[in-house]
This record gives structure tokens, sequence and C-alpha cells, in this order.
């Protein structure tokens, strides 16, 4: 398993807007080959930023897969020009997890 | 419920060490009150670079409870010489979260 992060900023105001799009993105990514979860996350601190997490089977999955889906294709067009500047998305491995007993 | 999110970049060539002290260190913040669940994640592109991530019940919980605890005294003492540059910590509310079906 694999786990996509991106820190995305929002030009400010665009906040709504691009909450509404990812309502309508959300399923271009949940139906592809490999997809395990999601999640969007918006910043208390600073209300332009969000993080958003997604959890592969494989790298690949999100590398090969997704990214040369038509799908993709769609994602993009939705969700791109709302970020400022353009996020960078890296991919981890889970070292250590802990859950309240 | 309320997520604590950071972006940890070690000290180059300390990333064996800082994960030692961290599975030392993870049961601090596991006693917490409030305290759900945390994770640590490592980079695949970027091998200094972490994700750190937990979940607590109230906001308050972290900031006031978990911060002024002597629990977090230990805390620092074990991780915080790990970093460059210091981490900026910060907290986010869920917007959306989809599971595969």
């Amino acid at each position: 398993m694999v786990t996509e992060l991106a820190v995305l900023n929002v030009i400010p105001g665009r906040e709504a807007e691009f909450e509404a799009a990812f309502a309508q993105a959300k399923g271009l990514i949940a139906g592809a080959e490999g997809f395990r979860s999601l999640d969007l996350q918006r910043c208390l601190e600073n209300r332009s930023r969000y993080f958003f997490r997604v959890e592969w089977e494989r790298l690949e999955d999100h590398t090969d897969g997704f990214r040369n889906s038509p799908a993709y294709g769609e994602w993009k067009q939705l969700l791109h020009h709302f970020y400022d500047p353009f996020p960078t998305v890296e991919h981890f491995e889970l070292v250590a997890r802990v859950e309240r007993s």
C-alpha cells in the first residue's frame, strides 16, 4: 500500500467553488484500479489550504494507471485551475501507526 | 475530530536514528487525553521527508492538553533535534472521504 499526499493551496476566495468541484471530481479517482481510499481536509489556521491523501494498492496504480487514464483528463479540468502554487504530489510508505486502545 | 498534520524534514543521514527515537516517543502522544490515532509515513521520492498525522478528539486536546503536559517535554527532547527546518504543524477538519466500495 502506498499513500499519495499533497498540500493544496487554493486561490483565496475560491474555496467554496473548489469544494464543489472536488465533490464532482472525487468519483473519478475512486473509480480507478487500485484505489483504496481518499480524504480531503481543510486547514483551520489557513482556510485556503487543504490536505489531500489517497491510498493506492501500488505506486503504479497512481503514476501509470490513473495518470494515463481519460478520468485524469477530467480530474485536471475540474480541479487544476484552483491551485496557486501548483502542488507537489509525493508518495509515502507507512513507518508506524498507533490507534487508541 | 481534528487532524494534526506536519511534514517532517529529517537531517539527511539521521533517518534510522529518527525512526528509532520515534518508536520510543510514540507512546507519549498515544497516552494523551483525546488521542485517537497517529501515523508516520516516509516519502518514496525524498527519503529524508516524513509525514506525521495525529487524530485528536478536539483541537484543545493537542494545543492545550498535550503541549502543556510533561509528556510533551519528553517528546521534544527525543525528536525535535532531528528536524531541519523545524516543521510547521497545522490542524485540519474533514471535508470529504471516500472508501473503496
